[in-house]
C-alpha cells in the first residue's frame, strides 16, 4: 500500500491571510468564549465530581468530551505561543483528572459521580466516545508541551478498555455507539509506539456490524444504520447513518486500512467516499442531509432548507479526506478538505468568532419559522436562524476550536519523492523527505487571489505536486508539469526553487446533477472554493423568486468585513404582486432587473435574522 | 341584504356529459363500493349498539357521521332513480337508529354503547359533529322520499341538544369541537320552518371563540386556532385551523348571515372567501397546507409535496362558496366551486370509482416515500401516493358519493329578475322566479369544449346571468350584455331564447404570486377549468427538472379513459448525468427536447406509485 507522511500542524507556520486571521481570532476570541461558556455551565467544575442531586449543572454524560476538545485545541495553541489563562485551566482540569481516576484507570464523570452503577452498560452513553476525545486531548497535550502525565492516565485508561471490551470482553456490548475512540486509539499508537493501541482500534472496527451482540443493548438508536452497525465495515459501500459518528468512523478506517495494509478496508473507505462527494454532500461540504438522527439519508436526497450538516460532521468530512490523502494523492480528498474549510465548517462560527452554529442551512426562509401556528412540531425540523453562544449540546463549539488552531496539518503530505502541497496559505514549513529536510513557503492572498508562490529549499532532485483544485477550470504555472490525480508535479532542479501557479479566479455559476431534486432550475454562485450566498438583508424580499443567468456581469471585491471578496451581480426577478390575485396566466414575466450581493456563504447569518439561499433561480 | 334562491338538486337533471358518466358512477360503483367497506368495517352493525369488549370492529365515535353521509347520499340517489339495495339498507340502518334512540332524544352509538358516562363530556369528541350529519341525512331523506320518520327522530334529537346546550347550558362545553351542527341545524330550519333550529345554529355561532368555557374542556386540539375558537367569528378576517371544520364554520356563517341578515357575520365570511382565494388556496380549490392537525396555516404557504388538502377540505370550499352565491351574484364564489369540482374534490376519487384520497398532494415524489431510512417520522409528513378503498377514518369516501350526487345543486341561483348560471353542464332544470316556473336547458360538451347552449323558456322579461370564469381570457356570446361581477347578463327578449357562449379552450401557463415561495420559477398547465399534471409513467424520471416555455406549442385531444383531453407540449430537460459529478459548472445547458404529456390532476395516481407533479419549471 502506498503511503505518504502527513505533515503535522507542529511543522507549518500559517503567518499571514485568511487563516492566520482566523486562528488569531480562534486564539483570542473563540477559544476563551467556549472556555467562559463551559465555566458558566458547570463543565469545567464537573471534573470535581461532587455533583449533588439538588445542585446547579447536573453533569451530562457527554461533558468530558467538550473539556477534551477544548483541551487538546488549547495545547494545539500553546505549541505555536503563550495562552496562560487557557493553560493554567488545562493543568487544573487534568490535575482533577488524575485525582477522579479509578485505580483501574477509567475515567467519566458522569458514570463516576452520577451513575456509577452504569458504567458500560449502554452503548449509546457516548462513554467510549468521551475516552477517545480525553485520549485526543492527551495526545495532543504531550506533543505540545511535553508533559506526559496527562498522555500516561490516558494510557491507563486505554489499557483498562482494552482489557474490559478486547481481552475480556467482559462489558454487555461490543464496540463504541458513537465513534471516536477508534481514531483517537490510532494516534495514541502513532504517538506512543504501542502496538495495543492500534490492535485495540483494529478490534472495534473489524467487530462493528458484525458482532451480533451490539444492536441487543442499543436501546435509544432508532436502528443499527443509525450507528454503522448495519453490516461489517468492510462490506460498507455507502456513507449511512448519523453524520459525525459516520466521519469518525470512516477516519478510523482510514487510519487502520493504513497502518495494517488492508487493502480491503482501503477499498470501502474509497467507496464510500465516492458516495459522499458524488451523491450525498451539500456544495458546501456539508453532509447529513435530515435532522431525525441527524444522519445521512439516500443518494442526492440534498434538501436546503432542512439541511442538517452539523458542523461537526463537516470537520469529520476533513479528518476522513486528510487520512485518505496519506494514502493516496487524489486531489479529490484535498478538494473536499477545501470545500470544508471555506464553506459548511466556516460557516459554523460567527463572524466575531464567539457564537456558532450547530447545524447549517442551506436556505432560510425566515418565514418558515413560525408556520403552522396551530402546531408546533414542523418548526423543529428547520435548523436555527441565528448562531449562539453555546449549545446544551456543544460538541461544535470546541471542535471549532481544536480545528482551526491545528489547520496547518491539511498543507501538506509527503514521501520520499514528492511533496504534495493541498491547501494554498501564507505560509511556511518544515517537511521531512527521506532524509532530506525541505522548507516550504508559500506567498499568496488565495483564496482572494487566485496566485500562489511556492519556494521549496532543500528539495533538489524531489518533486512538488501541486494541486490543481476541481473548480479551477484555468491555470498556469512556471515551469513544467505533468499532472497525476489532480496534482501538477514539478521537479525541483535546484537547492531553492520558485513556482508561480496561477489560477483562474472568476465567479462561476455551478449546477447541481439533475438527479438533486432540491436544486432543478438553480444555479450556485462560487468563486474559487468559495461558495456564495444571497441575503435577504442585502437583496430584499422573496429570494427564493430572484434569477440569475449566465449574462449575470459579477464582479467580485474584496471587503475586509469577510476577508474576502463579496460579488455583486445582474439578476432578475418579478415584480412585487399587489396581492390581487394568487394564479394568473403566465405570459409575460414581468421581470425587473436587479443588482444581486452575494457574500461568502460561511458569513451568513451575521447581521440579524434573514432570508439566505445558496442556490438561485437560473433565467 | 339581497338574497339569491338556490335552486336544489332535486330540480337538476344532469342528462348527458362529464358529470352525467360520474354521477352514474358514483351511484353504480362509488356508493356500493363505500357500501361495502362500511360493511366490512362494521360501521353499519354498529348501529345494532351491542358491541362488546373483545369483538372486532370496535365502533369509533365519529362512525355515526360516515354512515349519516352515506345514507345522505343515497336519498340523493333515490330521488332520481331507483337503489333499491341502497334503499333496503338506509331503511335497516335507520329502524336501527330508531331502536337505538335515546328517551330524551339523544342518539349516539359511542356514546350509548360504549362510554355512555361520557356523553356530552369531551368537546373534541365530535358527538355533535355526528348529530350533524345525521341530521342532514335526515333532511335529505324526508326531501326525497316524503318518509318522514328519520326526520323525526332527528327533530326530537336536534330539540334535545338545544336544551342541554342553548337552554339549560348542562354541558361542560358550550359549541362543537369540530362544526357541522349548525350547517345541518340551518338546514334542518329551512326544510321544517321551526325557528328554534336557526337560533340554536345562530347560538353556537355567536357563542364560538367567545363564550370562555370552551377551552377549559379542549382537551385534544393543540390550540383554540385549530377549532376556529381563537377569536369571535364576527372579528375572523383569515381562514384558519382545520379545513375542514372551517370550511363547515363558514358555510354555516354564510347560512346564518343570510337567514338573519346580519351584516357583520357576512363581513366576516366576504374577508375570509378572500383570504382563502387570494393567499391560502392550492390551484387545484385543495385548502389546508399542513398535515400537523390538518390546518390552514400563514398567507402564500402552500408547499406542494406535503399539501394535506383533504377532499372533504375541497368540498367544504364548495359548500361555503355555493351559500355565498346566496349572497351575492360573484363569479368568483361559482369560479372556486368550478376550481374544487374538477380539481381538489374530484381527485379524491379514482377514475374507477371506487377509490379514494384521504389527502391530495399537489407533487409526488417517489423516491420521497422511504427516504430517512433511519427515522421513520418524515415519511409521515408525506401523503400516501395511491388511493385506496377505505380509511379508518372515512369521512371523505361518503362524502364524496353525496357531493357527487346532489352537484347539481351547484348550477343556479335566482332571484326574481335574474337567473345565474353558474355551472356549465349539459343538463335541465326547472326554476322559480317569483311567479314564473322557468325552463332552462344546456347543451354543451363542457369543458371538453368551451361552447354552451342555453335555452331558457318561460322567462321572458328576465336577465339571465352567464358566468364567465376567472381562467376565461376571451369569449363571445350570440347576445348583448352587460358584464356584472363575472356575469355577464342577458335580457330574455322571448319566451324560449337560446344564448350560445363560446369560451375560448386553449392549454394555457399559469404562474402563482411571487411570495408562494413554492412555485418559485414554476408554472402550472391549465386548460379551462381542468389543472393539468404530468406523472413520472408518462414523462420518465425527474419530472422536477423538466422545463417548459411559451413556445410550448401544446396540443390537446379527447382521451375516453379520462373524458378529458390530454395535452401534449414541448419541453426540455437536462440530459441525465453519468453519475460521476454532483457539482459543476452550469455554463451551458445540455438541454434535450422532450414531449410532454399532461393528464387532468384529477387523474393522477391511477396507473400506480409514480411522480407527479402540478407545477413545472418555467423555461
Amino acid at each position: 500500500m502506498k503511503k505518504y507522511n502527513a505533515v503535522p500542524y507542529t511543522a507549518v507556520d500559517i503567518d499571514g491571510g485568511f487563516w492566520a486571521y482566523r486562528q488569531t481570532l480562534n486564539r483570542e476570541v473563540t477559544t476563551g468564549a467556549v472556555m467562559r461558556r463551559f465555566q458558566e455551565t458547570g463543565r469545567f467544575d464537573a471534573f470535581k465530581m461532587d455533583w449533588k442531586e439538588g445542585m446547579p449543572n447536573k453533569p451530562h454524560y457527554f461533558w468530558d468530551s467538550d473539556v477534551a476538545k477544548w483541551i487538546e485545541g488549547v495545547a494545539y495553541l500553546m505549541k505555536k505561543g503563550s495562552v496562560p489563562e487557557y493553560e493554567q485551566l488545562a493543568e487544573e482540569t487534568i490535575d482533577l483528572i488524575e485525582r477522579g481516576q479509578g485505580e483501574d484507570g477509567y475515567f467519566n464523570i458522569f458514570f463516576t459521580n452520577i451513575e456509577p452503577e452504569n458504567r458500560f452498560v449502554d452503548r449509546s452513553w457516548h462513554e467510549l466516545y468521551c475516552a477517545g476525545h480525553l485520549i485526543e486531548a492527551a495526545v495532543a497535550y504531550d506533543e505540545a508541551t511535553g508533559r506526559n502525565r496527562f498522555l500516561r492516565m490516558m494510557m491507563k485508561y486505554a489499557d483498562y478498555i482494552d482489557k474490559v471490551f478486547r481481552i475480556d470482553q467482559s462489558a454487555p456490548f461490543v464496540t463504541p455507539g458513537h465513534e471516536e475512540l477508534e481514531l483517537a486509539l490510532v494516534k495514541l499508537y502513532k504517538h506512543t509506539s504501542e502496538e495495543r493501541y492500534l490492535a485495540l482500534a483494529k478490534f472495534f472496527i473489524d467487530q462493528r456490524g458484525a458482532n451480533g451482540k451490539d444492536e441487543l443493548v442499543d436501546r435509544h438508536a432508532a436502528s443499527q444504520r443509525v450507528v454503522q452497525s448495519h453490516m461489517p465495515v468492510r462490506e460498507m459501500t455507502t456513507a449511512e447513518g448519523h453524520a459525525v459518528r459516520a466521519g469518525y468512523l470512516y477516519s478510523a478506517m482510514a487510519d487502520v486500512a493504513r497502518e495494517t495494509d488492508d487493502e480491503e478496508l482501503l477499498a470501502a473507505c474509497k467507496a464510500i467516499f465516492e458516495n459522499i462527494i458524488l451523491r450525498r454532500m451539500y456544495i458546501t461540504g456539508g453532509v447529513g442531509s435530515s435532522r431525525a438522527s441527524e444522519v445521512f439519508t439516500v443518494d442526492y436526497d440534498l434538501p436546503n432548507a432542512t439541511s442538517y450538516t452539523e458542523t461537526c460532521a463537516a470537520i469529520s468530512m476533513a479528518y476522513f479526506a486528510r487520512r485518505m490523502l496519506t494514502i493516496e494523492a487524489d486531489s479529490r480528498y484535498a478538494d473536499l478538505v477545501e470545500r470544508v474549510l471555506y464553506n459548511g465548517f466556516l460557516s459554523g462560527i460567527s463572524l466575531s468568532g464567539d457564537r456558532f452554529f450547530y447545524t447549517n442551512p442551506i436556505a432560510i426562509s425566515v418565514r418558515d419559522h413560525g408556520r403552522n401556528v396551530s402546531d408546533p412540531r414542523r418548526g423543529e425540523w428547520l435548523p436555527i436562524t441565528q448562531r449562539v453562544e453555546v449549545f446544551s449540546c456543544s460538541c461544535c463549539p470546541p471542535n471549532v476550536t481544536r480545528f482551526v488552531a491545528s489547520v496547518g496539518e491539511y498543507l501538506y503530505t509527503a514521501d520520499e519523492e514528492t511533496l504534495y502541497v493541498h491547501q494554498y496559505m501564507e505560509s511556511s514549513a518544515q517537511v521531512g523527505m527521506g532524509e532530506k529536510a525541505v522548507c516550504i513557503e508559500q506567498k499568496t492572498q488565495y483564496p482572494t487571489s487566485g496566485e500562489v508562490k511556492i519556494i521549496v529549499r532543500g528539495a533538489k532532485g524531489k518533486k512538488v505536486g501541486l494541486r490543481i483544485p476541481g473548480w479551477c477550470a484555468d491555470f498556469s504555472l512556471n515551469a513544467a508539469y505533468e499532472m497525476e490525480k489532480g496534482y501538477a508535479l514539478v521537479k525541483c532542479e535546484a537547492d531553492e526553487c520558485e513556482f508561480i501557479l496561477s489560477m483562474e479566479m472568476k465567479p462561476v455559476l455551478v449546477e447541481a446533477n439533475p438527479e438533486v431534486q432540491a436544486n432543478a432550475g438553480r444555479v450556485a454562485m462560487m468563486r474559487g472554493p468559495i461558495v456564495y450566498c444571497i441575503e435577504g438583508v442585502d437583496n430584499g424580499e422573496r429570494i427564493w423568486d430572484v434569477r440569475i443567468g449566465t449574462d449575470m456581469d459579477a464582479q467580485s471585491e474584496y471587503d475586509d468585513v469577510y476577508k474576502m471578496p463579496v460579488i455583486r451581480a445582474r439578476g432578475w426577478r418579478r415584480k412585487a404582486a399587489d396581492g390581487s390575485w394568487l394564479y394568473r396566466p403566465a405570459g409575460a414575466d414581468e421581470m425587473e432587473e436587479v443588482s444581486l450581493n452575494f457574500i461568502p456563504y460561511y458569513a451568513f447569518a451575521n447581521r440579524g435574522e434573514t432570508d439566505m439561499q445558496v442556490w438561485t433561480l437560473k433565467k
